[in-house]
């Protein structure tokens, strides 16, 4: 990098809506790390709002700075126009592409307060495709010559390359968080039985593509069996698995699903553990990792000061952990949950009345 | 029709596991509906074991007497083999495109009972995209000469042509539940609001297809105002109908989704409503319907007596509400209402110790 000092450079992406709130907020933690890190900020421009005034969503000056001077990097959230815009295209879609960010990671974990007695438990890492499936975004459309009628096809890839990579990230992220359950018993970590991954695919229909995701991942355990012998694997549909995750959330450890599921399923868990606002995720390359939170712009709050902060705090936690710096994102994520327990400082969403300000305080308090 | 009888003629494919049980369960229901039409049942072939017998999954035969003597059909459950099988190809998937049942009717509707106070109120109907989408099974496998690794490709397909049909039936059946509500105030009617259709797409992503799709579902609307203009329109991204689905189904009356779409909310709903036990689905045509629970065979438990016959029930009750047989359609789901909010005869999947014939006696003395 061309930076000669010591800090650890971060781009700062907020991009539209709440983004704009929420990054902030991770920021302050970050900042407020006992004994943490130093950190380098850059501001970088990206989002609907950015290509409404300029043009274009995502400039090319974000990806050259990301690329050539941040050792990583917060994304907010980005809007979605509702009707096609002509020359718009999604800059977290593009960045992923650009940064060759291939693991979209997204633990989801339950957290039990007075406020939630029934929550279910759940402590499952997602372990998302970011490359390929339908996002390659090849699209066409043709008009019928004799009934002028249009027809559009997309083409779905899935590649040998993107499933093996994804496979061995879900088996060795399998491990790390067996290591690190025997390492520190956290009070909220459910999953009590051997690392397991679970295939998600549709191979019942599509048997050449899932077919290909399905039996490449499953060589990656044969393909290693001293290091993956311990770690269980098994596979669900996707249709079923969204079944399952909702009747017995408690079944999943690591899941590994291509892009498209991969999105569906993370939402899907997010309505398991109350609210968007507290799922993070990170976009993970080989040298390169994006923290981002899993909800959207939500522009119906934005701009409030009540957008819940969690999310991107967390994913600010998984940026640390991905860049190896585990004991202070295990710091970030005890104080985080220790918030949520107490549950007497929440934003809306989790059906409280503090402000995104107000929960950034209480996760400082316990930092 | 070559029959010269005038009894309706229905076609049955029990297929795999407890596809044999469920089906004969609902011909059961429907021979002792009171004042009910005669039926005339036709035991016909198709499925993974008869593949595996055979080497046809799905015999001509079975195609050309539901085309050519049948008014309609039940299908049971097809079983997925774990592994590509050379040769084999799902019946169900072969059954729709060949007989161009081209919407997929699935109502998701909670029943209270002293058992589940606590069932959120759900009352919605997914019209499910039959023919294409990723199910139109165009894929590819090449090998890269450099590295010798495997890159696969699935076509996706959306045409005008089926999203204008499938637009079309989401509208027509938005009001025609209004009108039963309105004819008839069923005890177990959620749905409170005018009449609403949701899109699901994923256009943000695949602004082509998903685009197509999106467009042509309004146009429906726009096209006839004076029909349709007491129908509210609205939309959700797939991942954001998952998460708003288990946060406020009752927000939900007519979902309209792409076919993939479609099959995983179909899953996601039926979590919410107890048991996949419990949905059924209709494959509707321009002139043929095709009932079918939408659960799956379920070999763990097949062959056991224990699967629920309730998805089947409301299946070839939806296959007479599709055939114009409106009245005993009413009088089927009242009778497996009636059941359900009893609650002392329930299978296993729903917390209960009865059998599937169990369930069958007390559906018939309700009738
Ligand atoms: C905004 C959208 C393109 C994005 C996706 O589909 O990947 C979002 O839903 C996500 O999950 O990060
Ligand atoms: C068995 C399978 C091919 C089928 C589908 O995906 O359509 C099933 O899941 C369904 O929902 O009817």
């Amino acid at each position: 990098f061309a930076t000669s000092s010591s800090a650890i450079r971060i781009g700062l992406i907020p991009a539209d809506g709440i983004g704009r709130e929420v990054i902030p907020a991770a920021q302050r933690v970050l900042e407020a790390l006992p004994n943490g890190p130093k950190f380098d900020f850059v501001h970088l421009d990206a989002g609907f709002e950015h290509f409404q005034k300029t043009g274009t969503a995502l400039p090319q000056s974000t990806v050259d700075t990301l690329k050539n001077e941040c050792h990583g990097a917060l994304f907010g959230a980005v809007s979605s126009p509702s009707h096609k815009v002509a020359g718009y295209s999604s800059p977290i879609v593009a960045l992923r592409k650009h940064l060759d960010l291939y693991a979209n990671v997204r633990p989801v974990i339950s957290v039990k307060s007075a406020s939630t007695p029934n929550q279910k438990e759940l402590d499952m890492l997602i372990i998302r495709e970011n490359t390929e499936c339908l996002y390659i975004k090849s699209e066409r459309i043709e008009q019928d010559p004799k009934t002028g009628l249009k027809v559009a096809y997309a083409d779905r890839k899935i590649s040998e390359y993107a499933s093996k990579r994804i496979g061995a990230m879900a088996f060795n992220m399998a491990l790390t968080r067996q290591k690190l359950r025997e390492q520190k018993p956290l009070a909220q970590r459910f999953w009590k039985h051997a690392p397991r991954v679970t295939i998600v695919h549709k191979s019942n229909v599509m048997s050449v593509t899932d077919g290909l995701f399905r039996e490449t991942v499953r060589a990656v355990k044969e393909s290693n069996p001293e290091l993956y012998s311990g770690v269980d694997m098994d596979e669900q549909l996707v249709d079923s698995m969204v079944y399952r995750m909702f009747r017995e959330p408690e079944a999943f450890d690591v899941v590994v699903a291509p892009n498209l599921y991969g999105d569906i399923i993370s939402d899907g868990a997010a309505a398991l553990v109350g609210s968007l606002g507290v799922v993070p995720s990170a976009n993970v390359g080989d040298s390169f990792v994006m923290g981002e939170p899993v909800h959207g712009s939500a522009p119906d709050i934005a701009g409030k000061g009540i957008a819940n902060p969690i999310a991107a705090i967390r994913s600010a936690g998984l940026l640390l952990e991905h860049m190896g710096h585990t004991a202070h994102a295990l710091a970030m994520y005890d104080a985080v949950n220790a918030v949520l327990a107490d549950a007497s400082v929440l934003t809306p969403d989790l059906g409280g009345k503090s402000s995104t300000n107000d929960v950034v305080e209480a996760v400082l308090k316990h930092l």
